[in-house]
């Protein structure tokens, strides 16, 4: 197996392209594949301060490398979420990239924020803690995304896939009408991208893998009945197939997205209490802290 | 296991439904599912002359006793597709069918038609074969079609939840704006339905079972590396996993089906040799028998 470009020994064989690639022309096919992702969605420029939304996992850490090393202006975001083992060796990991990376990061932690960790969180308040998980994460991102001009995190394509895939089976016509890479600033929101959406976790495994960042390699210990991940499983079966059915189902979808029909939403309002634009008098993380006050 | 009617022994279980059944009502309930299909979708009415389209498998043959014996006006039609061993057995079940229910069977072959085996036309002009079986049954059904007032075929929800993917997968809107268990009358072709769009392979392959009619187990030799199977394999899989998940995705496709947008189709005018409506001067079929006769 040869590099398709310079003909010397391939590391890489990617089935989808159809092409093997050496290191180097990997990195440079990768990075290429990014950066056009980018100009065609307009997601950033080079003056716009991106925040970006780090796990430890190889996807996240992974973008913010390659947005540093392409010139972007970028800062890492980490959320301790509190979870015994899990959380401890994903700030560990955040805390080595920014050693060795110098790229600065900011971490904030659930239990400075509630007391307890997610986990606890969500027992003591008797909800799903996938759900109380991705509400405080919302809520914590938001806030310090006050101060940069883009969040980007590092959701893939074998996300998207999944994520479009579940929302076809229910036909959740508004959540299809909002899947897209880019999410414009509106109603006290900072602008949302995506660049890693036309990436495979695969390719996105090996970049962060050759430029030789340490990564939290365990899923989160909740996760690992989550339907997302049968979807994935699925689509993985219909890739290894038919080559190239991934790429092609989300790009089609991106062209045809706008016959979606979206309800319009609700009027949002500052919380009372924190300013965090809501519909309800006093925004759900705020409701969460009085909940876990009086509980 | 206690059938949910009656309390006696069930036979059957239907994960998707949550219940089980004795033989009694699950035909009973097989029965009505079919008749609300097709009252829901206009299909036809007691008048009708129906004519159904017999493979000689079990969803043509289940659904032929079944309209049969829920009192409709039914003709059964076969095509004799001249391929070795797979179209006798096929033709030979048909007779026996007949011989049993006393329900009249129109056959025609293939071989009369054209001279030849689908299979050996196919080679003759080079093209896939399952393209031209389609073309040809399409050509010969539409043809005897023009003496009654509705086609019905046996798609079952296994074939059209496979259809549907394949269509969403590529994204091909002109499908999806057409797929729909009702194809009204127009330009010169007779209304199709298909009545066992809401009822699985699984419930079809019961049914006829149940009611002791002979079908041809066999699959159609070419059709093995079909991606209709490769495709029903994986919503086994995902049914097997979300019992529910196959009848959601289908009924919620056609609730929304109407956004898609579809191009307007060419004007059709009668084939200068046959009649038959064509956008061409000269049809596809009677194409092919020309070709045939030069080759």
């Amino acid at each position: 197996m040869k590099c398709k470009i310079c003909g010397t020994k391939a590391e890489v064989r990617l089935k989808s392209h159809n092409i093997a690639l050496c290191r180097e022309h990997f990195l440079q096919f990768f990075r290429r594949r990014v950066e056009r992702t980018i100009r065609r969605f307009k997601m950033f420029t080079k003056d716009a301060r991106i925040l970006v939304a780090v796990s430890g996992g190889k996807d996240s850490m992974g973008l913010l490398h390659l947005l540093n090393s392409l010139g972007y202006n970028v800062t890492g975001y980490h959320i301790n979420l509190g979870i015994p083992e899990y959380s401890d060796i994903s700030v560990d990991k955040v805390k080595k990239f920014h050693d060795m990376t110098g790229i600065p990061v900011i971490i904030e932690s659930v239990v400075d924020e509630l007391g307890f960790g997610i986990h606890e969180v969500a027992q003591k308040v008797h909800r799903p803690i996938c759900s109380i998980c991705g509400m405080v994460k919302r809520y914590m991102i938001n806030r310090v995304a006050q101060k940069f001009d883009v969040v980007a995190t590092g959701h893939n394509l074998d996300d998207e896939v999944a994520t479009l895939f579940g929302n076809l089976l229910n036909w959740q016509s508004d959540y299809l009408a909002r899947q897209y890479p880019v999410l414009p600033a509106a109603d006290g929101f900072t602008k949302k991208v995506k660049p890693y959406v036309l990436v495979s976790e695969y390719e996105s495994a090996i970049y962060t893998f050759f430029v030789d960042i340490d990564y939290v390699m365990i899923e989160c210990p909740y996760s690992k009945h989550a339907t997302s991940i049968f979807y994935k499983n699925i689509f993985n079966e219909i890739e290894d197939h038919m080559p190239g059915t991934k790429l092609r189902f989300l790009k089609g979808f991106y062209e045809l997205r706008d016959i979606f029909p979206s309800t319009t939403r609700e009027k949002l309002a500052p919380c009372e209490k924190c300013g965090y634009p809501t519909t309800a008098g006093v925004c759900s993380f705020c409701r969460l802290k009085d909940k876990l006050h009086h509980a």
